[in-house]
């Protein structure tokens, strides 16, 4: 009877601080919304021109990755974690190596705005569109 | 009986005739959707530093004009109706004049991106944040 009590006090006086733990321990509350200058602005124009200079934008997109990847990229998401993974730099993106035909068709891809607060301007010309994608990936896919 | 059989022909000649007319004289099939390239770009980045310089950016938003008005811009539909006025050029937009304190507490703002296909590269300092808004209004109230 008495080891049975003891037991059943060891578990109670277990299960308050397991309990205890739980609440103390674990991840402090999140807050109900981030601010918006809590993070470091990430905001990039990306456009794709005919020919081997900028000038003649055929397209354009906008793509924001904070607080929630946005814009009118086509998949914003994808595009937002293939620029982490590169530390947004433009220039270190991969995409996935394609047999490309040998045509020259060349165009040329710019990006300006921000990311995570530094600034950022790029421009960069491929023989076609297919060496673009190969080379670049889904964040000029658009 | 041949009055009523020439009727009947006349009335299929009739009838087949309306059918090729409404087949090949009628408006083409619209396409299922508006295919991208049919309305010129108008994609932007609007920065905002502390300072004299644009590089330590604290605010950044995204504004698309085409199709629609959207993007991180808190009024995306109000600052493409002011761009649209200016004709794109930042320079030329019109703030609602306040009056501001003789604060010296530069900021300066950049867009880079693309109106109407055309592209944008501004940047333009001024005394104090009440001062650019007085001066540019809305497109930079964010």
């Amino acid at each position: 009877m008495r080891d049975r009590l003891r037991t059943t006090i060891l578990t109670a006086v277990g299960l308050l601080a397991a309990a205890a733990g739980l609440v103390g321990g674990g991840p402090a509350p999140a807050a109900s919304a981030a601010p918006t200058g809590l993070y470091a602005p990430s905001a990039l124009v990306l456009t794709l021109a005919p020919g081997r200079t900028a000038d003649r934008v055929s397209r354009a997109v906008t793509l924001s990755c904070a607080p929630t990847p946005s814009g009118t990229h086509p998949a914003p998401a994808k595009a937002c974690a293939r620029l982490a993974q590169s530390g947004g730099s433009l220039r270190a993106l991969k995409g996935e190596r394609r047999f490309c035909p040998a045509l020259a068709d060349p165009v040329t891809v710019t990006a300006d705005g921000v990311w995570r607060g530094r600034r950022v301007s790029y421009r960069e010309t491929f023989g076609n569109h297919c060496a673009l994608l190969s080379a670049r990936g889904e964040v000029f896919d658009f």
